[in-house]
């Protein structure tokens, strides 16, 4: 049994990872901490899992971590994350993390999005990016996996296709409508329920963090340099999120084709699912799956995809994730 | 016209207030306040009155008030109100209160439930309540209006014409679910968009405040010391009550009775309609109706009424009472 | 491994059924059946399926499924299932079914409520009802069991420990809310969307099916008869039904004494956990947990419970109970 | 007073154009018409209107209708509506049209995309485009006005700055988000509330309607032929409409031109308002609003708009052109 530890425990990620391994038949929950101000039983915390774990949430303590531990969730936020993680690596854990600190490899553009200097940036360097299906060989045996964004996600893998066979010009407009999970835990104004019930709204005009990590991964995959516009929105459900993505092909392309396309390029992929028409959210919602669909309209190509926001957007993906490096069945927990 | 004044118009039964007057073909809002930090054009505060109303809302300036308005909408939280409503009568205004601090006869009730002295029992003695159905006649002509709670208006005109009559016992069950309105406007862990949506949970179990208001009503209208069992529940909508009031009637009554009990009753009242079945809130919300039924089952009499709890539950009913009381049609605003 | 056969295939309880059972490491789905014009892939019947299960929803053939299976999770509608579940019985099979038709003992109540004869009332007296926290017993080797119906087994769960105690008049309110799944998959005007959502509404008003199911329940519970007011209502959301039930006590009780009261009743009981205040729908969402709490007010004595109504109050539940006949761990596929 | 009809008042533009002309202070409701099946009081048909309007829901008569009424607003379906505008306008009334019948100018387009021949080319020549933003001069005295789709009425209002002074290259991608009442009020499987509910996805891909509708009217606006790609999205939300629309500028521009160019742009119009920042739906429902904004996005411009789907999108923006076409204020009945 790979002995598992949330650090960040409180969250909604946190939460949903403890949901997972609760299914999963090779790994074991034995740690969870949190800020102190949200340490307690996790019973009491998230009153879902009442009889069903009786772990405590706790402080940080890292000889606690390093003596019970065989891996670390690592779902700290932003900034906090890169503060922790060089000391579980040091402790001898592998560690996915669920923070953006060790996704973008361009130090200057993380600087620039996150307004903070890196910490860590020889495990940056060293960090493999968490997206099974386009850099598993890469999770295989490594000690830090840089978990992705969840837009990302879907974004990459709606076009992922196009873009490795440099069938689309690298100019991509990316809409996505997120639930609103995606905000985590703790009440604001835009998520209180009377406001964002019965709306929709665009957010991060301009300014999403997603935007570059979605370019460094969509540049990775075409081998050339790809602009993204990413334009997310937040509507009224709780999981999910829904991606359209428009691209240009570069020469002419039939439906059939990107059906076989898709298909031949995600054959074998357990997660990534094709569908017949637009996905929908619901389809995926509590699982690991993603569902894709692209078609051509009026000489564009126009993608989709649908994944839940904290499972294959985070906790799910993580968890395939540190299944891989364990070598693992990839799908454990998760089907 | 009347010249209306909103104090506490940063919140939704201000917003709702708001809304309502803008159509009001003889009142005029003229003056807003709320706490300083709430300040602000009244269409940056809320978004739905750009283009339709551009006042400021103001820290409250009693000799701006005073000076401005015949009629003041206060929509102070309880405790707070009775610090103010003095001042405003004493300068001639009428005032529609929407807090709790007028409504509770007995000082004791009011000082037990609410955990405060009463500081203003002169004006308590004489505040006319605000349901019209019930107490028009005390309502016209008065200069403090005590308008009732959410929770008392729907209950209370769901089973006024069987306790009126005496022909129910005077021992009643309220089971009440509210939409998430009805829990204002500040941000909060239970009504946190990922909590509330999908959820529907009791809360004040043997404790809310409505429960004393209530007894008092019903008592008044049967003319016997009524006891309630009153319990709420939020459930995933933005607006709206449903009450299912569980009576037992002193005699046997039919379901043909009881629809002639309340076809008389509810004659000519203009915001009281009955159904034929369950009420649905939906047919109710953004209007000042309430929507009635009642029928036999198993030897009980059960009670049902639909209305929106920021409206016929707070500032629909302020504004009709303000209707009564500067003699204008009551339905003007509303219908 | 236990070779499961789901008649009934295509509605929402046959997805919730296969949904669990996918994750059952000692069951295996080995057959589908529905309607002919359901039929197809299940894939395809239920997108989230994709990736997940491929087995094909076929026309009945009983042939076929008395080869294949040792049990048939039996989904039919009521009056439906009478005329299959003989068959099945004969055929070997043991059977968990999801209709009304075993479940009321007193055929007589059976026909007005559902106002068809009964054709299988040999197959009806030996049938165990499985609501398997009060009756486990019968359920070990059953070859017939009746499922709970929903509403009954939020309202009974709720209320069984002061029942059986002897604790509370006979003579209950039960009060209930229903999400939308509980209408079934087939589109209808009430459940349309833009009528069922940001509304709530009562229905079967004195008429509802399960309201004599509740009183033969509770009637065995407390070793006599039971009369049970019952008032369901639907509310906008997915899954999930809170119960708020209304009894007067025998004697003085305190909240102490429910709590303990309830804390040994279910001792040991995997599924049925205590809260410390109202249960939240959301918090059993997805899950076969039945949240219980139960306090004093006013004299009387408030129960709640939360079950989601597809997976305790129907496929859950049902594997609980087929878990239980084969003599497998009774939380297999459900925690 | 202006005297109304209602032709196809069953469905849910015409309850909307009911709820507003019960506002409105110079014009009267005086006849509802329906297929007879959907017929009755109106306050059975939508219980919203119980003590609110009592006129009946008949079967068309069209000599009652011409006796009775100055205008028609005639909510038909597609191809059913120009089977009846003729006799309406021949028997002197004026008309505005709610379905697509009149929208397209080019008949060759109309055939494609409605898949029937039209049989009224002659009114088609003579319709006004009824988006009074744009086409107001059109609309004042016309007999028959072609009420804008939904969708093209909020795309269209979202980038026409930009289009009229041909600051963008006409080649536009609209990417729309619309509530669940936009699929009317007929059951189905997608808007089944358990379907829709925590659900989004993607329709029409390719073959919606209303792309052939911007395409005219941007076209118009910008004088010279605009290729549109429009993708709708249907979410879980009654009401409103979310327009994305994503441009190529042709030359530099800034925020601060683009904050200028709308303001100026709309300046004078009642019903465009202008947001700092994405507008949110739930701020124009149930209002006849359309918000705007507009951002440069890595040397794009993306232009936000939100509509009320049931209100700008239909039965208000219909109101205001039969206030324009009777010279009344333009605003009655919708502020």
């Amino acid at each position: 049994m790979v002995k598992v530890a949330i650090i960040g425990a409180s969250g909604y990620t946190g939460a949903e990872s403890i949901e997972i391994l609760l299914r999963h038949s090779k790994a074991e929950l034995v740690y969870l901490s949190a800020l102190p101000e949200e340490c307690g039983n996790v019973a009491d915390v998230f009153g879902r899992f009442k009889g069903r774990c009786s772990l405590e949430i706790e402080p940080l303590d890292f000889d606690k971590l390093a003596d019970l531990a065989d891996v670390a969730l690592c779902c700290l936020p932003h900034k906090v994350s890169m503060g922790f993680v060089p000391k579980m690596l040091d402790a001898g854990l592998k560690v996915v993390d669920f923070s953006a600190d060790y996704r973008l490899k361009d130090v200057n553009v993380y600087e620039k999005f996150y307004s903070v200097k890196h910490i860590d940036t020889a495990n940056l360097a060293r960090a493999a990016f968490g997206l099974p299906e386009l850099f598993r060989d890469e999770i295989v045996g490594a000690d830090l996996v840089a978990n992705p964004g969840c837009f990302p996600t879907g974004a990459v893998l709606a076009i992922a296709p196009l873009l490795k066979e440099g069938l689309v010009e690298p100019d991509i407009i990316v809409n996505a409508v997120t639930g609103a999970s995606g905000a985590g835990k703790n009440p604001s104004v835009k998520f209180h329920y009377p406001n964002m019930n019965e709306n929709i709204f665009a957010y991060g005009i301009g300014t999403h963090r997603h935007m570059p990590e979605m370019e460094q991964i969509m540049s990775d995959v075409a081998g050339t340099a790809v602009k993204v516009l990413f334009q997310p929105h937040a509507g009224p459900f709780d999981c999910g999120i829904l991606s359209t993505v428009y691209c240009q092909p570069t020469g002419r392309i039939t439906d059939e084709q990107l059906s076989k396309l898709y298909g031949d390029f995600y054959a074998g992929e357990p997660f990534v699912q094709m569908c017949k028409t637009s996905p929908n959210v619901k389809d995926v919602a509590g699982t690991n799956y993603c569902h894709v669909f692209a078609a051509t309209v009026k000489g564009m190509v126009v993608c989709f995809s649908a994944i839940d926001n904290l499972v294959k957007g985070a906790s799910g993906q993580a968890i395939q994730n540190m299944n891989i490096v364990f070598g693992l069945d990839e799908t454990l927990g998760l089907k």
